[in-house]
């Protein structure tokens, strides 16, 4: 089907209950459905929102086309959980309805004031012309999860940038608000991270732009938090210069590790270098917070312009499992949410056997030890003609991801790799969800997110290796 | 609000997406919602459907109206467990869409033949002058969860009865298929089952009216299973004589331990007298079926022609928790699905204190022993202003549940008891999920089902007593 702009934009009260219905029922039903990840109730997700912990449980909010495979009208649809594992849809939260948000209720941020939680977000509008503005809008839930919008928005984009300016981060320090927010420059067209800083979240004064280098022609999602102590910069420079950092995803999802970063005057001081926050096939607009000292992350396991598999089933994408941040000589950690444990079912395990061979029903996590010097090949949903390859060579020290099936993102290369210790066992915390690969290796010292649409449910070692596995089916 | 004759039956698809996302929140939303049983998506939810095991996994559909608390244009929404308790909504089954199920698909039940599922369901077409039609129709569910309708009606209502002839269950016997229907005898007016039988599904015959005494001026909602071997029916004989059988509620629903049935003959042999299937406020279009010897039973908490307080959210009503069936003297004993331990979370024990007293989130089980020789009163989901009672008289063995809170289905009354052995302890298990309490007394040898609707979260006993209990929280 070929999306209208007409269509793509349609109202969401034109649109009918019947198909809505229908589309619900496809999505649910889908053989590459997730089962313990947040995935759209129908039509297309991506970036995680408002992330946050308030009223006693976690919320995370998700951008929302419920329509079908295509980034349409926007809104945002709402989940909560009390563990950061077992979520819970609770809905539509934020409709496209009102004058600033006409054309979508784009991406933002929450935070917990007082006993209400205020979103903030980008309004898309577009006049008769197509001409595009952004609004920085806002919205209070209460504790029972009621959304009132603010009528008037908080500001919108000025003269110094394009119409592109969006994903606002509402943060609270000494005594002020700041809202971080992307940014393209209208003389250079350079991405940049924007600052505004406000003292009663209705009148809003721009304090500047951080002092980063150059980083592409626009930076999406910006997000600041604290980790270990220490400010961490996460960020998505579209159009990033590979010379800067290597990646090879369309648009890449980065993270700076700051030495300072003073809100007040829109200044950061860097001695770290850039660095990509996973080395999947499908990580993009990432979103972390603070809760107290503690940080967590969530992603949209998906990138924009790209098409997948479940299009022509009318959904697609899903989140990433939340992961806890710590730092370690200067570079993430990424570790699963604690309670992930608790999806553990009945433990096998695996040492040094031929093949490993294990029927599975594509819903596991599989702990995994490869002794050092070796060249091991792990083929998981394996079926006659298919499987996805995890190459481990602990001799050079690298892990490479092969994707191969079928004409889908192939433009982007088949295979993701990390850069390990040489002459070292590799130690990987492998989790599957029917059509979403998560690898966390060594720790937490690297990650690999990736969704891939094999429906095979084998898992087995190419040729014989030297291993210990631990294999758990996982049940929500 | 006041529904209209149109807006009632309004076909799906000219009701807007943004309505039904709307009202699926305001639903998910609700403080009364139910956590760990089966539950409107949103609007109204009533009798299950085809409840059966196919394809690796048990499967019940409901009757749904999504789009308010009304009894408006049906349709069956899909629900699927591997163990009787974890239930996943797979959405919209069967849509009112075609011309014999213009005005709604009814009620039915599902039986697997080969790789399918063959769903049979009544098909309520209404004429321009109002004139109802009462279709039975089938269609085939595949491993996919696809439903494909058969094109053409198995066949309709006779001259022998009026427009209620409803409910068709098909069973599979000596090389037949019978379907057994609720109706209204066209002469008499009074309630009846009548037995249909098909070699190949297509061509279907009347065998007759089964051979019982005259029950009421309509049955809805019969279903035969073999409980221990023994024939068992169930149905909900409206306006049932109680000088019959004593009953509170607007509609009872029953059933008969049969010494025999004989579906060629529509001929049943009885010397059990009808009997009560629940206890409570709220239990209505129960419906069993066999797995192999296994007997499982599930009901709709909920009742014709009431109006309950979520009304005014927009929806109505839940599934019982599914019961394991067994006979004891003749009688039905009814015990929780043994998945149902599963969600227990740690268990605190209680003894003799004087008053129990424990603050819940309304989501849990409670195991209680009563001495005998005592009269003692259990309030839960207590507040300062009110609260759900429980009253163990064990000198002359009564249990009884009393509801007092505002003006919802008074004119039943406010109370429902079972009478047990005198002088004997009375030990019960009883699971509350928010606003629905399910109450098994001395191991299944009754239940009291029933919603209340107070959010008080206390429990306590209002004077000492002698007890003994283990309370679980239960997390699904």
């Amino acid at each position: 089907m070929e999306w209208s702009k007409a269509q793509r934009y349609l109202p969401y009260d034109q649109w009918s209950a019947a198909e809505l219905l229908k589309l619900q029922a496809q999505a649910t039903n889908s053989p590459y459905q997730l089962q313990y990840h947040i995935r759209p109730q129908s039509g297309l997700l991506n970036d995680p929102n408002g992330f946050c912990y308030f009223n006693g449980k976690y919320h995370v909010f998700y951008q929302s086309f419920p329509f079908g495979a295509v980034h349409g009208l926007k809104s945002w649809m709402h989940e909560a959980s009390s563990d950061l594992v077992h979520w819970e849809n609770l809905g539509l939260a934020i409709l496209p309805d009102g004058k600033y948000d006409s054309h979508g209720a784009y991406s933002g941020s929450a935070i917990a004031i007082d006993d209400k939680l205020f979103l903030m977000y980008t309004g898309n509008h577009r006049d008769q012309n197509w001409q595009r503005t952004a609004y920085q809008l806002g919205a209070w839930m209460d504790k029972q999860n009621q959304i009132t919008k603010v009528d008037q928005p908080l500001f919108k984009n000025d003269q110094a940038v394009t119409e592109h300016f969006r994903d606002p981060q509402i943060l609270h320090q000494n005594g002020r608000y700041y809202a971080i927010i992307g940014a393209q420059d209208a003389q250079t067209k350079a991405g940049e991270i924007l600052v505004y800083e406000s003292l009663d979240l209705s009148s809003w004064q721009k304090v500047g732009r951080l002092n980063l280098d150059p980083l592409g022609y626009m930076i999406e999602c910006p997000n600041l938090v604290y980790v270990d102590g220490r400010p961490v910069l996460f960020f998505c420079p579209q159009g990033l210069d590979k010379k800067q950092v290597h990646y090879d995803n369309i648009y890449p999802n980065m993270y700076l590790v700051l030495d300072e970063i003073d809100l007040a005057t829109a200044t950061v001081k860097v001695s770290q270098p850039l660095r990509q926050l996973d080395f999947g096939f499908d990580v993009y607009a990432s979103q972390a917070f603070n809760q107290g000292t503690d940080c967590y992350l969530i992603s949209w396991a998906g990138l924009p312009d790209i098409t997948y598999p479940t299009d022509s089933e009318n959904w697609a994408n899903c989140l990433s499992q939340v992961k806890e941040l710590h730092l370690k000589d200067n570079q993430l950690i990424q570790k699963p949410a604690k309670a992930m444990k608790s999806l553990r079912q009945n433990g096998e395990v695996f040492k040094d056997q031929t093949s490993l061979f294990k029927q599975t029903d594509n819903q596991y996590e599989l702990s995994l030890t490869i002794d050092k010097n070796q060249l091991a090949s792990l083929e998981l949903a394996k079926d006659s003609t298919s499987s996805l390859k995890v190459k481990f060579d602990t001799i050079n020290g690298k892990l490479t991801l092969t994707r191969d099936q079928g004409a889908f993102a192939q433009k982007y290369g088949l295979n993701r790799a990390v850069n390990l210790e040489a002459n070292s066992d590799i130690k990987v915390d492998i989790f599957v969800d029917h059509s979403l690969i998560e690898i966390f290796v060594n720790g937490g010292q690297a990650v690999l997110t990736s969704r891939f649409f094999n429906l095979g449910t084998g898992i087995e070692f190419l040729a014989p290796c030297k291993y210990q596995a631990t294999y758990w089916p996982i049940v929500k």
